[in-house]
């Protein structure tokens, strides 16, 4: 089968014929890939940053947004069947450490990331997962429409998901960046809150999008944007502002714009934050941390999708034209989100 | 091997041989039982209570409440391994379905009950079973003397872990029922909690023990029992009474120890809950299920145990006096509780 | 002053001269009414089914769904000034008690309720309340638009914002009973969640409006109401049942309807709940109480009000026509709510 | 009356005798002062580094840790009368704004803080506060027992309170700092949860109280204790780490010590908070900030004490010795807490 494998760092991948995986365990499923979303994190991965972190072997096959058809199935795969047609949550956890049993998948003691960990990738004809990965979608979703969710829209919406508690009617929200992972966040705010919704971007036009999407009110990120945060939440700031930034000075930028009591939620990453502790106590306010999210969540977040609450604007490329997608993703070509389909 | 089989309704069951049982899937687990809890569940069983519901094939093994030593496993476990001290959860879940997926195992679309559902239980030799249902123990722990928290324990920890955010320092708990399950309760609220607990039974004996326990205060169940709550929680009820015992009246009794703004946790069964909606309006007071627990509550009620703060008085039976520990309870002679021994 | 004054049970109030109230304690409030809500429990109170609860001396001015227009304040009263809109949550709760402490006004030790316990309500041109119980609005705002979310409209929010956490994407959740509060409950929902929404209740036009304001689906409650449910929720039932009716058998209906781990909220009131102690075991379910709502829910939904996704249907009727509206609502003259304007 | 008065920042202040208060609102309270706690927030103070941000004006009456007798009340105040025993609040709160409705005092929109805002504290034979920080006690009490735990207490149980559901059986937590606070801190761990409490400090006899109070495990911060503590925590981390320090690089220490999907408490202050955006998102994890505590938490915290499950060694000193209580106190040769009785 076809596939795009990085040879080396800091060289484009290259497509090319490699082994169709096979089953290794009972819980294995092979998934036909319908559609592999192209990330930032892959240019990331290609320029070297996760080799220490994640320890690959060269060569290997990238892509961690995926979505199919079941090819095969272990044995003991009770959950889906050839032919069905799937989303795969990145990180097959174990179903078996504490963690897992908590629901939180991401904290597994021993989970696997294809496409980032040791493990082959999906921008290819065929990739292997295992049966917690898959959620179940109707039969006529078409996988390139969706496969973005898997891991942009996870992280997204698994932030917001946590905050909904906090942002009842009368709080304000920042969303922090309009780009991919932002767009969901709108959406997914405007879906499960009532809060007052603010969007903060450098981007003017990113920002008329925000609107059309479930923005209450946007600010152009000019260098007096904490203060329109601040006219805009009757001088107090935001009870929580969603940084998917992190880098550049907007995690400071953020924690500037959150209100006495209020959370500065942490998704993008890239930056230091800094503050002094008194903050932490004169405020009493928190940083949290966020981190790609559940199984549940993407099944959620697909309830939202297949109910058109939350869509993302998406450019399909041939598997072959891998290289193409990832450099028009680099010098900024791509509106929404750039998906492989083989 | 031997097995306790239940051949008849309605008949004592009885200690015969039957072929051990053999790894039937990828993530099956057999256990070489080291103790079995006997149950009054288990002399529901006998007279047919559960036949309709569960529909068993009989002849077949009872049991629900085990501990051993891990035997063989399947492929597909990594969990535990041959050698390994387990306790095992009462009711193997899937794991892959949403209520698995958010820890609530009890929830499971496709999960199966060994000595209950039509599945062979552990009182015998050796029992099939499989890794989501083990919890590892210290090596030197002996089996039988924690098997009866493997359901009794559970489902009271489980009752008493939900409440414990309502039962901050100032409030009230009730513990109707200081039987088997109320004595891991009161426990399990002295070690989680700083709540008033206030224990009401029949028994004085039982409510000495209460006291020895963790109890702050007993009241016997005379008749002037709901009076003697309100008194001691300044006439207004307790914020929790957990209700062990659910009939014979008992449970209209705890809808009147329940303070406003309260909660009835029902453990026990066997009665009908009757209240005029009007009592939920005007009071803002709740009724809550509870059944079983987690596999998450029974390994942090493990935590607890091999720490001491949670013991359970035993009894021990070798597996061939099956008969007369299970004759035992029904004629109440077992204090605390019998745990058969192979 | 004009005021609808009860002089005697089972017979209708009269209009009639009283003195205007005046400030009594240095927190009290006097409100020039702008609309007074005209609800069923006025009906109740009539035929005197409060008498014994509440006590009122006869004769006395009912009326608690109250809004205006500050008239004067005590010396304490900080909050608002002479002239401020407000609308009146109608318990005002002392701000001392540890209930009041911790946000949770209903359980106030030494609250009233104007117009239902022993003090004068709104039907009239001035009524006294406290500080605590006014929430400010915009200037702008016409008093007899909102008044009948002083009480209606909060205690549907109080009884949905509790649930919100229950009802993420992929749940469902039964409104049962399109009338008044139902509707504030629909919108509420819809509002807050992205739960599937099914309104129960016997008057197809009421389930044809239901349709217009966020429900999902509806179900005619014809006696297959519950198999309806049932089919629409994939055989589980609802994960939250709120029962706006709980008379008649609805709240048993409720029951049914509720799916494992679900829960049954109760807001009507007028029938007896029953169900066997096992139902609670076996499907873990809960029946929740819910009164009124806190003063944060009254403020929350105004937020809601005033950014129009709550809206509710009125009818303006002098105050003179008294007798006349409660005449309507008696005999099922009125849509959405009566209001009285003095 | 006498009162210790700052007159000028950097010199001592000076015992000396200034006019009773009065009460001047209707929710006003003179308390006759049995015990005033000397808090390292006095010394900061005299050195004046709250003098921008508070902006008293010189002199006045220090001293914020404060428990007596009710003297008199105004005409508004029902939940204490004259000879009530009584512990303060630090933070006299309105009543009236949504924070206060919430339960959340400390982020109430018109407060006062007596002592250290531009208000007479407690280091006098009276003080006038409001009705709303008067927690009522048992009238045997000695005031000068428990006013240390108006401030110093409070603060520690409130971050305590807060992380309980955090720290079910199983988990750890660290109490980084056993000074004053860290010793209310542990005793509140004990008291209301099971997790397993390692205490850091630099002092080994500090630890040595650590553990007759409480504490599973003791560490000496020597600069192996961020291994120490992972050793301890099976290489993971704690899932809280209480922060009583917040300076010279222990808050820095405090993350490192903090596992994955685990919270950072912060409640000392005085350092700078710094790392990776990174971290909070590949470790999930959270830094949670705290300032002193609500109403209730005092209340909640009184009930331990008066239970004997919270007890703090004092120190009493003449109030005519405040100074020498302050040098005391700056020089380290307090232990527990220096008390002030008039």
């Amino acid at each position: 089968m076809k596939a795009v494998r990085l040879r080396d760092y800091h060289k484009p991948p290259v497509v090319e014929d490699v082994p169709e995986p096979s089953l290794s365990g009972p819980l294995d499923v092979i998934v036909k890939i319908g559609g592999a979303g192209v990330c930032r994190t892959d240019l990331h991965i290609i320029e070297g940053q996760w080799a220490e972190a994640m320890g690959p072997h060269l060569p290997y096959t990238i892509g961690h947004e995926n979505a199919g058809w079941v090819h095969s199935v272990g044995e003991g795969v009770t959950n889906v069947a050839p032919g069905d047609t799937v989303i795969l949550h990145p990180q097959p956890s174990c179903g078996l450490c504490l963690a897992c049993r908590a629901g939180r998948d991401m904290q597994c003691e021993d989970a696997f990331f294809p496409g980032l960990s040791d493990n082959d990738g999906g921008m290819a004809e065929f990739l292997r997962t295992t049966a917690r990965a898959c959620v179940k979608l109707n039969p006529d979703t078409n996988p390139a429409d969706v496969a973005a969710l898997a891991d942009a829209g996870i992280t997204a919406y698994h932030a917001v998901r946590k905050a909904v508690p906090l942002l009842y009617p009368g709080t304000a929200a920042v969303v922090q960046g309009a780009g991919g992972l932002g767009h969901i966040g709108i959406q997914t705010l405007a879906a499960l809150t009532a809060t007052k919704i603010i969007v903060v971007d450098r981007n003017p036009e990113a920002l008329e999008l925000a609107k059309q999407i479930g923005a209450d009110e946007t600010v152009v990120a000019d260098g007096s944007h904490i203060d329109a945060v601040k006219d805009l939440t009757g001088g107090n700031g935001a009870n929580v502002v969603f940084d998917f930034v992190a880098e550049g000075g907007a995690e400071l930028d953020a924690w500037q714009m959150t209100a006495p009591a209020g959370s500065q939620y942490i998704i993008g990453y890239g930056g230091e934050f800094r503050a002094p502790t008194l903050d932490f106590v004169g405020g009493e306010k928190n940083v949290i941390g966020n981190i790609v999210g559940t199984y549940n969540d993407l099944a959620e977040l697909m309830v939202l999708a297949q109910a058109g609450k939350v869509t993302l604007h998406t450019k399909q490329y041939p598997l072959d034209a891998a290289v193409e997608a990832l450099d028009d993703l680099d010098h900024g070509r791509v509106r929404g989100r750039a998906i492989l389909v083989p």
